[in-house]
């Protein structure tokens, strides 16, 4: 099995990387900017292509469309002739996106990509769908090559588990990020804290996330409540984040 | 070093339990309910008492009174003649509660604990305040038996902390709570976000979290953000919760 790749940012880069251990030769990849394509390629032994023409003639058996949501459009008008299946990895782009390509399909990993930071790919859940059974049955055998977690999902539940993200990932993100500026604020190590973020994270791995949770809200702890909110009288933001999770927090 | 115990919940279990790890003998273990008491005494190869006064004599090194904040007055006025360091675990209460012990001290575990759930206490944060410095060696003897990561904190700045862990811990597990109901509601498997909670933890352990903030608030998305404000149409309170957050993301 044969892989191209039509980006280069992120999630490019760890599907590529991630290619490469399983030992999935990469053929091209093509990127807005010849130099990261350039890189990429270089990193898994592929070849850079200046030309989307290109890669449409390069006889991959998957091309992976890898590019920011709104750019998704204007490569698809270029895969002319490509007869492999066509999958995009966005979280929150229709499968119909595609329908002007013959066989093609979505391969969406649900994780949180960082250039700097190694990631062990066989726990990244991929989301798998496609338009014609053949089409999927080849994203699932290329999936599970990379990743011990598959699932078949369709285009209205990939919506809502991007939704499901943003709660899950980059609203706590946000908020691990209040905490560490409230620590530096009173010259505290933000290291005495990662502890409990990670126990946090670790805990829902085996518990419904309403039947551990902890603090004041639910407790209805009005001292404590009362006492956190005057401490954050001189960060009103946070302050209105504080008494409306808490509000949310004890209506349970 | 020997030590005894006051409460029986949560923090008190953990604590037991690290301390006969650690092969620091347990004396005594009250709790206001005798049963637990026993229970827990049982586990750890202690002596359940009925009485405070029994605590008091016993003459153990240090006292640790892991009760709920607004019991530990009433605890303390009960320990007369005790001649070791009497602490706390207590993130909110301050120093000043235990002032009518002539020894005494703080000894915060900083974590979220469950009975369920077992913990590599040798990784949980100690923040440790005292009256005296002989009693601050004491407890800071103690801590390091138990734990590699010991905190010189007062009273003020464990305040902070235990306001941050609010940020950290306790808002987070709120929200994964609402991604889950979402995936739910839309005959998803909670499973498949697991790995996304996890590494997002995992991030913050070598970055600060606002450099590592992602999602369609940070890339200003007004698209994705539209989306999925309609998305949240059924569910006004996560609307709410949506739209605030993102407005403070944005702001970056």
């Amino acid at each position: 099995m044969t892989v191209s790749i039509i980006g280069s940012g992120n999630v490019a880069t760890h599907l590529a990387k991630a290619l490469k251990t399983a030992n999935v030769k990469v053929l091209s990849i093509w990127s807005n900017r010849f130099e990261n394509a350039e890189e990429l390629a270089q990193l898994v032994n592929a070849k850079a292509v200046k030309e989307l023409t290109e890669i449409a003639a390069d006889e991959s058996d998957i091309l992976l469309i890898s590019v920011k949501d709104d750019a998704i459009g204007s490569v698809v008008q270029k895969l002319n002739g490509y007869s492999g299946v066509v999958a995009h990895t966005s979280g929150s782009v229709s499968l119909t996106a595609l329908n002007g390509i013959e066989s093609h399909g979505v391969f969406y990993p649900l994780q949180t990509f960082s250039k700097q930071k190694e990631i062990d790919f066989s726990l990244v859940p991929l989301c798998l769908e496609a338009s014609t059974p053949s089409a999927l049955a080849k994203l699932k055998k290329l999936a599970a090559l990379l990743s011990r977690h598959c699932y078949d999902v369709d285009s209205e539940q990939r919506k809502i588990l991007h939704l499901a993200a943003v709660f899950a990932c980059n609203f706590p993100n946000y908020l691990y990020g209040i905490a560490q500026q409230l620590l530096a604020q009173n010259q505290l190590d933000f290291n005495i804290i990662k502890p409990l973020i990670i126990e946090t994270a670790n805990k829902i791995q085996t518990a419904l996330p309403v039947n551990v949770q902890t603090g004041p809200a639910i407790r209805n702890d009005v001292q404590t409540l009362n006492k956190h909110e005057e401490m954050l009288q001189k960060h009103p933001e946070w302050l209105t984040i504080y008494k409306l999770l808490s509000e949310q927090i004890k209506k349970g």
